[in-house]
């Protein structure tokens, strides 16, 4: 690098003292020599420049036969006709059958290689699958230019493509596709794509490829950082599109199920007057500087003095109260799909500070275990529905993070069971303690051996560690009429049956330093006659976490929020 | 009342002047006559009470052929045994089908009224439906304590009745159910209502029925701030049952619709780290004090300094940029049902600071006319659903709030055919100038007078009034690939195709004034490939109110929110 300087000080024409090779300043002799060498270093490099140029315009100069069959196309605005017969093949449709056929498709070129002078494979997706194009020059419709036009085309732009099916030779086992393949007649390019801060193939690596040792535990050969720093580009590999279609899922299944249990669908506001359940984890916000006008009459004189009133809100960290109140109105069946946000300072694997709530919130007729039989009956739909309408998706997720397929038998424990059995273990929990993410976790493993299932329901949680608004048991003191629900050790859904009776609920408010105050219209609402309910909500980043085992909650929001990230 | 409070001083004891009913000072003797008249009443008053407890202990005492047949329940916390077999009627299933057959349901007394000394009729309400039942002082199972308890139940208490369903004599034309009624043999209170702030009857009341003068438009007698503070109760009304279950019917529609056609739902952030979308209408909140822990090695001597750095974070105003970034990322078609934030400081009857966008946004192959056939055939499916399956509901709706029939016809207009049938109309309206509120109702009725419907699409807005991202017209020059779409005058959705080149959609932020930096994340998105797109979004509440012409939107969400309103 020291001689290239050394080159530009000379060219500069600057009087600075010029060293050689070895550091030490050069004699005029071996300066002159010098200049000499770079004038005809500099001569070649022109020869080669025009030589190069006239080839460009020789080939240019060429008859091109594939003219119109590539380029770059003009920004779409919408420009063409619109012509409602078009039709574009999908390639999740493509196989044997199509073997002959003229196909349209537009995909994204997820590789691009070259294969001596002649020949060029290009891998197209879309979504979560991939088909090999090969484009060959040949006398009639690919030229060389068209082949070299393919091959500057850069990863991820996106194309449109004509081609004809045909057999491949061989299976193409780098592709989903893998009987046909599409011999290319025809490629433009509809969107360029810039260089990517990785590639596709890096963030698509199976986990048991890669060492599990620096720090920032890499995924792939890509950190999560990178990750969720690029998401637009992470989103884009088959494993998370597979990843976000089964959280789709887990919703659809949810609602599927509730509405055909005759469940009508809420939305409860986010933004609430009080910090309502406990005022620690709670974003607030401005909300208006009220402009109040007050005219004070003084004899004659009139003033108006404009005031401003400054006023909050907060954002509700559940539907909780709000999907009660409901209850009291009567609708009976209620449940909600929505956002829930929490200021929790804790950047852990599964915890966000905005994630998704699956609520759910049901008046009963006689005991609560009404409201379990329906969740029961709701998680078995949610995980049959998994296993049966999303299995290629599984599949396509388990090459990237293998994972023990997911094991359900309806099981229902009740909490002194859950505490003899961590006693059995070996670990010291108290009749009423609350169970730590460890203990959860030991239970999760013993449950498994014991009843050979990965999800399970807890009941009877000791009433002290449970929110105000839970119904105590009646018959055991100390507990209470409250239950979660776990997937491999780790709880997804929490519930109860609730307190409907007006005066016991602000009893218990007290008890627990809630200040009836700041839930007035909560504690009211009960006042008119409340049926006894029940209900629960579940975390859905959560259960498709835990149930593709993926480890990281990051990796099932689109848009992961922590204390330490807001955009992109 | 001035006598009261004299004697509220005498029996106190104190020395105080009293004055006569004349507003006079009271003689020693006109104070000594007064006291002899007060003890007599005392002494009148004692009698009275101790005869009336006689009177009750004597009917206590009395024979009670009911007994366990009535009363108040213990609170339910779920104490009786489970009994998966124990079955409650639906007053909606009740018909001349049952007919002799004897029931258990539970259900609210909306009304309670004695007919002489030994009837009572009780109206008993479930969701939508009513039924009347009968109480009748018999030799077998109804005695007068019962009858008595009856009658003393507070309207609005939750109760469990056992009862025989008999054929009514005449149609119950108060009821829902009109061909049977209950003869009622067992009645318990399971949750008591305390004194209403107002009756449902009031708050079910046609609104025919009322006149519309004051200023705050009285809703029933009942008026809309009254209903709002009291939301819980309001909610009640058979009519705003009937609302939600319609409310939840269009996103239900909605979903149905385009997971039919393969659309995948997304959840995007509400927190956001920027006010992406122009400042001014959006709230802000504190996110999180971030502490920083650097550590500065000096030397052998490291020091540890605790940083407190203070973060904004903003509530998105759509989900627009962030749907539009996962289009980037290859889901091709996706929708939204979310909560959206807009802190505007209008008191309308069509504005919410935080209302539910139904959103969409697809990618297209060559026109984005594809994607209003796609739009076209959800609000015919919307339409269309509401109207078969939503029957029942509509005619509750009516009864309060009669409204002409919903007419659709599928209608697509261009804007400069809007600007011309308008000033046909009289209006005066600039070739490039947005439509007024009062503008688009003109509109409305003049598509419906020349079309025959009452919804329509308006494709082609000036670019000019419309975002930044909005993809201009490439043949007509100041126009835009942008439509809005209008029930009975109003808008309900708007869409574009958006800009999807990178370079051209920054040109296009500064022409609009949008600093780059705050939407960086979103201008890269585009920069590795985008496909052509649109979508679009829709306020479902608007839907809901302009579809049922109920007029407020405060109606058509459960617990609304506007600048002056963030409780209940």
């Amino acid at each position: 690098m020291s001689s290239e300087a050394t080159v530009q000080d000379i060219t500069a024409g600057t009087a600075n003292v010029v060293l050689g090779e070895d550091g030490k300043p050069l004699s005029k002799a071996q300066l002159k020599k010098r200049e000499k060498e770079q004038e005809k270093e500099r001569r070649k490099a022109e020869v080669a420049a025009r030589l190069a140029t006239e080839k460009a315009a020789r080939e240019a100069a060429e008859p091109d036969h594939s003219a119109n069959r590539y380029g770059k196309l003009p920004m779409n605005q919408s420009q063409a006709e619109y012509n409602r017969e078009s039709k574009r093949t999908k390639i999740v449709t493509l196989g044997e059958a199509n073997v002959g056929q003229t196909i349209l498709l537009s995909a994204r070129v997820q590789t691009s290689r070259p294969t001596g002078a002649k020949k060029c494979f290009v891998t197209l997706r879309q979504r979560t699958v991939t088909v090999q194009g090969v484009v060959t020059v040949d006398e009639e419709t690919v030229s060389k230019q068209m082949l070299k036009f393919v091959n500057g085309i850069s990863v991820e732009s996106l194309v449109l493509v004509e081609a004809t099916v045909v057999k491949a030779l061989q299976k193409v086992t780098s592709c989903t596709v893998q009987d046909v393949e599409l011999k290319i007649t025809k490629l433009h390019v509809i969107s360029e794509a810039a260089r990517l801060p990785f590639t596709l193939e890096d963030a698509s690596r199976p986990i048991t490829e890669l060492e599990e040792s620096s720090a920032e535990a890499p995924v792939g050969k890509v950190t999560m950082k990178t990750r969720l720093d690029n998401r637009v580009i992470d989103l884009r590999t088959i494993t998370n599109q597979a990843v976000f279609r089964m959280q789709h899922g887990v919703s659809r299944l949810f609602r599927e199920y509730l509405e055909s249990k005759d469940f009508t669908e809420i939305h409860t506001p986010k933004l609430i007057g009080a910090a309502s359940e406990g005022g620690a984890n709670v974003f607030k916000l401005n909300y208006f500087n009220t402009s109040k006008q007050a005219f004070l009459g003084f004899q004659i004189l009139s003033i108006a003095i404009l005031t401003m009133i400054s006023a909050n809100a907060f954002l509700a960290q559940s539907p909780q109260l709000y999907k009660q109140m409901v209850i009291c109105s009567d609708f009976e069946r209620v449940y909600e799909i929505a956002p829930v946000f929490r200021a929790e300072n804790s950047q852990t694997h599964r915890h966000m500070t905005e994630f998704m709530g699956l609520d759910l919130e049901m008046s009963f007729e006689e005991h609560y275990h009404e409201v379990l039989d329906v969740l029961d009956g709701l998680f078995a739909h949610i995980f049959e529905g998994l296993k049966t309408r999303y299995a290629a998706e599984i599949e396509v997720i388990k090459r990237q993070f293998p994972f023990d397929d997911f094991v359900y038998k309806p099981t229902r424990l009740e909490f002194p069971q859950a505490v003899a059995m961590l006693r059995k273990a070996g670990i010291e929990i108290g009749d009423h303690d609350d169970l730590s993410t460890e203990s959860e976790r030991v239970l999760g493993r013993l449950v498994k051996e014991q009843y050979g299932t990965d999800f399970f329901m807890l009941d009877k949680f000791p009433l002290a560690v449970r929110p105000f608004y839970t119904m105590p048991d009646p018959n055991k003191p100390g507990y209470s009429n409250s239950y979660d629900f776990f997937i491999r050790g780790e709880e997804i859904l929490s519930g109860a049956q609730r307190i409907h009776d007006s005066a016991f609920l602000e009893e218990r408010a007290k008890v627990h330093q809630v200040d009836p105050a700041t839930i007035q219209p909560y504690l009211d609402a009960f006042k008119y006659g409340a049926p006894p309910h029940a209900g629960g909500g579940i975390g859905l980043e959560r259960v498709v976490m835990l149930y593709l085992n993926l480890g990281n909650i990051r990796r099932t929001s689109l848009f992961p929020r922590d204390p330490t990230r807001l955009t992109p």
